[in-house]
């Protein structure tokens, strides 16, 4: 098997060929670093579950939609969070801070159904009436959806999921006048390959672009 | 109109009813630090383009497979990088540094169809023999890919796409004997909401999480 260690450059079969736990953290570290929300889900019965994902992102903001993948199904294992919000038409995306690494962590641990991951995991549900998911009380943006499409796709048994907002909790004095939420004031966390946590810094932003004029930092504004 | 400045709670009536510019810039901040890549492509003719993306999502690690959201193509404007992947078959992701931010954000103007982003911002692009898309030699993570499936999703005239990977050039020295890329010490940065670009952490490790088990980290090994 050819490695990073050994070639510059992989080919396709160079990574099929690759070990699977290899190709795993290889493939999971493309393309770059992801953002980590806890899905929160409840079964028609009420019981809850709680489960860490990274691939989630942006499809429109008017009408406000996010997809998210959602992994397969191997024989002998089973998904709560999909089984619960095709069930209930509802679920709940929030945003992980760093105090919330730990216990966001352990969601990903092979819990038993019978087994809610909010007390495996010491964090907090939160419920909004008349709706039928729990949110996350310790994250500072909590965001109610509505599921909106549901696609398996056939060419690796994953599952693509369209949910629509129907409710944002506002994380209070970092939304700036023009609505841009600052992430890092919060502690927003990324996630890199299978098992990385990282913080972010306060960045740079830039005026929006336009051809033929060189790109300018909004911050130059105030200075 | 309620925003975030009247309310810690909005409903999905409340998001409607945000000034657009308001409610873009809040959307595009959920849910939390996104990707950011460069899209390389070229034109049958071989005319290149260059684009800025952050929705971008790993699918699966066997096979290989990346998805991204495109957006929609309003009348009287023009998506290069969508038309030439699906004319040619193959584009290339390329991971954004810190070094690269200020002319991967110009990528995102405005340019006309003659006007090569690589020219315009002064990226260098380089070809792999047999492939039909640029890469960006100045990027230390560059993905060549194949359409595998495209999907115009109805709901927001936005389009999923699918790409296998078909090549990879590995980041000299930051793969680690594991098959993990340190993202953070290739400086390789995240957006937030529209125009935030933003340096990560080298972050901390976990083990495999199990259940009943304390998390733990994986640098505790070596301590």
């Amino acid at each position: 098997m050819t490695t990073c260690s050994d070639a510059k450059h992989l080919t396709r079969a160079d990574i099929e060929g690759l070990e699977g736990r290899y190709r795993a953290n290889l493939i999971n570290s493309l393309p770059g670093f992801k953002p980590a929300v806890l899905i929160g889900t409840a079964s028609p019965h009420g019981d809850t579950n709680l489960a860490i994902f990274s691939s989630i992102f942006h499809i429109g903001a008017n009408p406000a939609l996010l997809g998210m993948i959602v992994r397969p199904n191997p024989p002998g294992t089973e998904r709560h969070s999909l089984e619960n919000l095709l069930a209930t038409g509802v679920y709940t995306m929030n945003v992980v801070t760093e105090a919330m690494i730990e216990a966001s962590h352990h969601s990903s641990a092979r819990w038993p159904r019978s087994q809610s991951e909010f007390d495996a995991t010491g964090l907090t549900a939160l419920w909004h009436e008349g709706f039928d998911a729990p949110f996350v009380a310790e994250s500072p943006i909590r965001i109610g959806l509505s599921l909106a499409e549901h696609h398996p796709l056939t060419i690796n048994d994953t599952h693509f999921v369209i949910g629509r907002v129907e409710s944002l909790d506002c994380p209070e004095a970092v939304v700036d006048a023009e609505g841009r939420i600052d992430l890092s004031a919060i502690g927003a966390q990324v996630v890199s390959g299978l098992d990385g946590y990282h913080s972010v810094d306060a960045g740079v932003r830039f005026h929006y672009a336009k051809p033929n004029e060189a790109v300018k930092r909004l911050d130059t504004d105030t200075q």
